[in-house]
């Protein structure tokens, strides 16, 4: 009987840490952990609950033979170092490809998360043989990964696929960033809610009877509230989901005039608010696109396993 | 002494066709052929008076070893087809490649005229050793090419580059593809003398004082009568140009953003407008673009030649 090698695939997540086991070409987990991080959490403490899943994996499942690392924030992947965290501080400019090859003495690859989630799909996934692929996470905010030939393409300073600072709406809504109308100023969870705050400032009626079925205050309301409200059917509900869909469905219309990918897919949280959503951002895109461009826009397969399975064959290419 | 196969490299342009000779290897032409077509030049028409100026080459400097075909117009160049001209009729689904290589019986290749730039300007021109690449003409429409690993890179259907049709300003302009705010619709040549009328009509005062300064009708005016009032330093002039530089540089700064591509080239008559335009250009494309992406945008070596060098390159692909 042959072995395959134990891979280790860690991801830092904006909320949650991961950790799991699984053998080389297999499919599924030996074990898998997961952890939420405290409001406070900071970067040495992430690392130090990062390393104690890590050895009672091994202690459990036996030694890795290469590790594979997802990260939330920009990194220098050829050199493995984080450049920072946009949630937790005290990530800045760390070696973390050196630290953990310096606990574990293996091979350890360390990658920004949607570029790591979109070798996952494409690997594991709904990107099998779909070569470009373009992957989008539309969470809390939005980011992008692109695979050419196979592998993630990272560009010049690893900085590609952030179509969520390409902007689509100038003058528009104002983003993290510091620009006005980005694809993720108008499009991500927090501009669901932001928008949903001011067009119920904006209508006086439909405003109030929107907060009072769903039971929330202007202040607190979220994206996902307003999913439920548009499955509901509340007219106001739907406008908002749909202005800010329509955002998204031209920035991946720009992606794909611009590059002609075989597929985009969408994964994070905004995804699962249903069917307008998704009709809204794909008839968008396709409204969008020269009619010589086929355009294929579909749901991520891994949901939150995506980042773990691609820091598994970033692994695995460290044993080639 | 060895004998560098000789290859035939042909440009059908909007406007004119040229043909030229050279050495493989070689970065000068051995001979160099060009006419403008008629107004009323059809495809067929156009492929004579080509296949006149070839014959005429290859009488002068003996047949060559492989042709490249540069062609202004989308293509499937994986089967060396002419999808249709924009400019010029009869062109519609013309086996181009097929027909040449009947006709001199050596291997042919065709590829769209902005991706055989880029190639052109990568091989010998302004875009050594830059990849990825990103291929820009603004002329009286804006095209773009990719160059990826050394070659270009057509997108799954052959049409990725399409940065022209990238929407940047949504309910903007109108443009020749149905959409508005298209960055062709905004900064092409033709934008800008489009912006040029309705800001003199908008400017009943500094408006008529334009045209008169410039002596031109506002019917008339063209992108280039824009630039000479901007080099006489006309506020109105100077505006209008850049208006239509920003949104050039907001969809160059998009493309950055997606792609984090080594270098940026721009090359078309409106390239010739002078620093204003280059200034607001690569203003706003930095300023678009996050601060840990590189960005380097720099005007053609080759010129009008880029096709005919990028097809020479092409050329040079079917010999290995």
């Amino acid at each position: 009987m042959t072995h395959s090698p134990r891979i280790l695939a860690l991801d830092f997540g904006g909320t949650k840490l991961s950790a799991a086991m699984t053998l080389a070409g297999s499919q599924t987990w030996l074990a898998h952990r997961r952890v939420f991080t405290p409001a406070d959490a900071n970067g040495p403490f992430e690392y130090r609950t990062m390393l104690d899943m890590a050895h009672e994996l091994i202690i459990e499942m036996g030694h890795p033979a290469a590790i594979g690392v997802s990260f939330g924030g920009p990194v220098d992947a050829s050199r493995g170092l984080v450049r920072l965290s946009h949630h937790v501080s005290g990530w800045e400019n760390t070696p973390l490809a050196e630290k953990l090859h310096a606990a574990f003495g293996v091979p350890v690859a360390v990658e920004n998360d949607a570029n790591v989630a979109a070798l996952g799909e494409y690997q594991f996934g709904a990107g099998k043989n779909a070569d470009p692929l373009l992957y989008l996470t539309v969470s809390t905010g939005i980011g992008g990964g692109w695979i050419f030939d196979g592998e993630i393409y990272g560009g010049v300073d690893g900085m590609a696929g952030e179509i969520g600072h390409t902007v689509v709406n100038p003058g528009g809504m104002s983003c993290v960033c510091g620009k006005r109308g980005c694809v993720e100023a108008e499009a991500c969870g927090a501009a669901i809610a932001r928008r949903a705050r001011q067009m119920i400032d904006a209508n006086s009626v439909d405003g109030p009877a929107l907060l009072e079925r769903l039971g929330v205050t202007a202040h607190k309301i979220t994206a996902v509230d307003v999913s439920r409200a548009v499955a509901l059917n509340i007219p106001l509900a739907r406008q908002i989901l749909t202005e800010s869909a329509r955002f998204l469905g031209q920035g991946i219309g720009n992606a794909i005039n611009l590059m002609n990918p075989r597929r985009v897919i969408l994964g994070g949280g905004v995804t699962k608010a249903g069917d307008l959503w998704w009709t809204v951002v794909r008839e968008t895109a396709r409204s969008y696109v020269l009619p010589e461009i086929s355009v294929e826009i579909v749901p991520v397969a891994l949901g939150d396993d995506a980042p773990l399975w691609g820091a598994v064959r970033l692994a695995m290419n460290s044993l080639q």
